[in-house]
């Protein structure tokens, strides 16, 4: 993508950029906003500049939104997005921005251009690695730095944990390359009792992940279809649509799940759900994540004890309706 | 406790008893209400009766409101119930409801009198075992109709489930007498399989419950100190109060968690929560549920790759928090 070095484009990658960001909208008081990526910075982004007043355009180079989810949940987010007033433009590959006396415009392959006071750019991460490779410190998947369980780097006496790194995948017992908060948390923890001569291992990522748009959630934990047949799993993913609750206590809203297992195994392998922010959709996936890290088979998450009371639930839970349905395909 | 059987007097277990208490309201307009007992249907009456217009009294003998939690997280609740103008009266036992020309009276033992239109009996649940009593079916934990693990009687070719069954606890590794919907409908469930020549097994339960009372929800699964040292176990509870999530994002709001533990094996056995009805309370005490389920130790707990927004949650969930709090004093 070229132009990213105009006035009025941002990157947002570090505190500094949302700091910059802010100084430039208090400065300019730029009144269209062109985001390019449609993942969590994006959408969250799209949510605080409309709150803020301003036109916002999101561009997404796929053909939905949210990517990290099937499109039959990506599409319940652009809803929500376009409810709220986000322009959402999907399926276009960005080339370049340009600025002239009007302003910045971002021009798609496609050959449309669409006009913005600001830019902000929200694709992609890369791991920073320059220190380690300057230390000798080999990389390995995504290029972040190679660790072990322990955190541990190849050079003795260094070690490494967060975005910097990669991290190890509980369920495809590999490691792979995924930056998130909460993983960069527990690698610190396990690398810092490892420095002082502990030896604790890291017990992987599920890649469980939550982001709030607007009124609705989406969150999603383990294997998508998609990915399990990548790493060489049969899956098989089943849609469900539920009520966050009883539909005879006031306020039931729709929870929208897919619900992968592995069709041989019978094993668990992830679910996605897109729901209202009042319907515990976060809480909800984490369940499923508790399930994964124990690898639970499908069938058995309808043996769980989980709780229910009619206004927040139902007394097999959304979750468990899913693992149902699921029993009922294989 | 006498004088049960006077007009205005109604009990809380079958449908019908919800439709009387309804024909009486609309063609008595009681303005006084008087429950009887501060658990999970007490509460709900009050919460349901306020909303009403109506001046309400919950009576509960215990020194505390909802017994099933410990007092400390008791505290809050009746704090709610007073604040949405519930009048609270515990410690003290219902002997006598009376009935004069000016209504009924409700006399407690210290010699109290209260006066109402309508009175509430929401205390207590024991198991309907008549008709399995005279099919010779012997009675087991709580006097509830006697099943092993297929939920099969002691006589050939009768199943039991539900309200009026024992229910095998997964921690106690007994049968106890629970009553609660999700136990009623999972029994329900193993025993229709069996009945059809299937062999399947009820899994246990492990107290899974949640209340919602106002704007609060509070819940629980697993044991507390006080059932953990009767089982024989060496229980630690902790207590922290955290928020629900960022504190720097709008509307985070605290969560009350006590967190239990054996001590000599690490090993987690329970917990509790008490948070607002935003907090998503219920499918946090449910996380636990499933690591209990498992028989997870408390610290591994912090090992759970669980979601993070900072909307929902922390980098920690306040599950995590508790679990570290609990490591840390252990």
């Amino acid at each position: 993508m070229e132009g990213l070095d105009h006035a009025g484009v941002f990157f947002l990658r570090w505190m500094d950029d949302s700091f910059a960001v802010e100084r430039f909208m208090d400065r300019e008081s730029p009144r269209q906003a062109a985001i390019v990526g449609g993942g969590y910075i994006g959408l969250e982004m799209a949510d605080a500049l409309i709150r803020r007043g301003m036109a916002v355009t999101l561009l997404e180079s796929a053909p939905e939104v949210l990517t990290t989810l099937d499109p039959e949940l990506g599409a319940p987010i652009r809803a929500e997005l376009q409810s709220k007033g986000v322009r959402v433009i999907a399926g276009q590959a960005i080339r370049r921005i340009s600025r002239s006396e009007n302003g910045l415009s971002v021009h798609t392959a496609a050959g449309d251009t669409l006009m913005a006071d600001m830019v902000l750019v929200a694709a992609g991460a890369r791991p920073s690695t320059e220190l380690a490779r300057t230390a000798g410190i080999g990389l390995g998947a995504g290029n972040a730095i190679r660790v072990d369980r322990n955190m541990a780097t190849e050079v003795a006496d260094i070690w490494a944990a967060g975005d910097c790194a990669q991290t190890w995948h509980r369920i495809l017992r590999r490691h792979v390359y995924m930056p998130l908060g909460t993983t960069a948390h527990k690698q610190g923890r396990v690398a810092g009792e490892n420095m002082l001569g502990g030896s604790r291992e890291f017990r992987g990522t599920l890649g469980t992940q939550v982001v709030k748009v607007f009124d609705r959630v989406a969150a999603r934990t383990g294997l998508r279809d998609k990915e399990a047949i990548e790493a060489g799993l049969d899956p098989l993913t089943v849609s469900l649509t539920a009520w966050d609750h009883k539909v005879y206590y006031p306020g039931a809203k729709e929870l929208r799940i897919r619900l992968t297992g592995d069709r041989s195994t019978g094993r668990l392998l992830g679910a996605q759900l897109v729901g209202h922010r009042k319907s515990e959709v976060s809480k909800r996936v984490d369940i499923v994540a508790t399930a994964l890290y124990h690898g639970m088979d499908v069938k058995e998450i309808c043996d769980l004890d989980l709780s229910y009371t009619p206004p927040l639930s139902s007394p097999w839970d959304p979750v468990q309706m899913a693992a149902m349905e699921w029993s009922s395909k294989r």
